[in-house]
């Protein structure tokens, strides 16, 4: 395991790209046993790659909080695969016809194009409880509920309603912080709180790595915006200009393209300033966020 | 409080339905809270009425564990909720045009005929996270992990990808058993288990639950499958039909009528042995069950 404290970034989040597909793998059930078609859909669309950034930012609070005391990896890797799958299962009900119709992701035909509707949505709802079952393995519950407040209709439930009921909508700057904040950030504010929370971390530290989670989680939504106008499809794994289709109530929408970069920048800086001069897996994560281009 | 050794099951029943409302209304986001359209769709299918079977067997079963050691009711009232919402969001699921296409469930449109299809996906989504929540709440990780194995694809999921994997083919008996204990069976077993966690049973007494769980759990879905041949749709609140509609695998279908009324009969009688001769809440419920109209 790399350390998380001096850091060969490009290294830690390659590594533990491949640490996450193990995980996946391992706490998915089998294709091979019954129902075997859904545990094909299920596998099918956690295995189509991703940045995997959720579960890798929560090692990387878990390790920051911890520190030398880093015990139970165990338990931050049922956390770890939890959130993906928690993660997917959204994105298989949201490329859903009723939701957003999409017919690719990460480069493949999404979940319902691949396997049929009806089980995709069945492999949503079997990842969710995955998910909870992997937070409840951790013997703490209040990983647990830290997961169903991040997913809630207070967290990225409430914010997929909001992105709905905004389409087509003439929306303001402060809707789209909203939306964006619940519909995205509060899965990765999420996924910090609950590494930081199986590292034990005192007050003073969860509070920050909060804020963290909060400023990259934006960031991270509004930097998709920007993405899906200027992004190249290749590199996505996506349709570009799904937004625009969709009418969707988007960041460069409301507050235009250069002042969308400029807040993310600003958002990705207030995030690296909580660490003051350290350079961590954090600082790193921030970084990446700031410049993906998928 | 209705003691559960000597009782008045049809007042027992009638008071905890009651109950069960005030809990449901007690543990949903208020409709008044943003976003208001999904509240308001999770409350709509949360009230429609029901019978409420599956929490009133999880108290029954507290009790008879407890016996005079009831002391945390407020536990037993989340886990109660949170089975009443994790079977609400199986039906919401279940309802909709890509599964079983219903328009009419409690007597009420369903819920995507409603609030539209993308709002019932995520109402169902969000119900799931609420019941998940409520079990975290109670403080006890394998209560959680309790209902995680009742509906995930070993349990109710499975079933429902083998009910629908079923449909227009030729089913034996067996394999009709074999959706049935997982499609309604699980949840009620899962039920009947979180009571008597909650209610700290010794290990005899939770594997005499656990069979009495399984005998009424499926003695429940056959009884379902006869309502929807000879049911009065007045009284189920619900079409009849549906199932032969559908071209779903039935009990009746694969063994005959007359068979399915005799195992129906048979499993709820092994049930009732179980506790000998002693008459309490649970052999009250299972006695209804065996014979419900609705």
């Amino acid at each position: 395991m790399t350390s998380a404290a001096s850091i060969d970034g490009k290294l830690y989040l390659e590594q533990n790209r491949v640490l996450v597909d193990q995980l996946l793998d391992r706490f998915t059930p089998s294709p091979d046993s019954d129902p075997r078609s859904i545990h094909a859909a299920m596998r099918y669309s956690l295995m189509a790659g991703g940045k995997r950034i959720r579960p890798i930012l929560c090692l990387a609070a878990y390790e920051y909080s911890a520190r030398g005391r880093v015990e139970n990896l165990e338990n931050v890797h049922r956390a770890m695969a939890g959130l993906e799958m928690v993660h997917t299962y959204s994105l298989i009900h949201d490329d859903l016809p009723c939701m957003d119709d999409d017919d690719l992701r990460r480069g493949i035909p999404t979940c319902h194009k691949k396997f049929g509707e009806g089980i995709a949505v069945l492999a949503g709802d079997a990842l969710h409880v995955i998910a909870f079952q992997l937070m409840a393995e951790t013997g703490n519950p209040s990983v647990v509920l830290e997961l169903g407040q991040a997913v809630g209709t207070q967290g990225m439930i409430g914010g997929q309603v909001a992105d709905i009921e905004a389409e087509g909508k003439q929306v303001t700057q402060a809707d789209v912080i909203y939306i964006h904040t619940r519909k995205t950030g509060a899965l990765i504010r999420g996924a910090v709180r609950i590494g930081a929370l199986l590292g034990s971390a005192d007050s003073a530290t969860l509070r920050r790595l909060t804020i963290y989670g909060e400023k990259i989680g934006l960031a991270f939504q509004i930097i998709d915006d920007i993405l899906d106008v200027e992004g190249d499809q290749k590199i996505l794994g996506k349709q570009t200009g799904s937004d625009s289709k969709n009418l969707k109530a988007t960041y460069p929408g409301a507050a235009g393209m250069e002042q969308a970069r400029r807040d993310a920048g600003r958002l990705i800086d207030e995030g690296l300033a909580l660490f003051e001069n350290e350079e961590n897996a954090l600082t790193y994560l921030a970084r990446y966020i700031g410049q993906r281009e998928q």
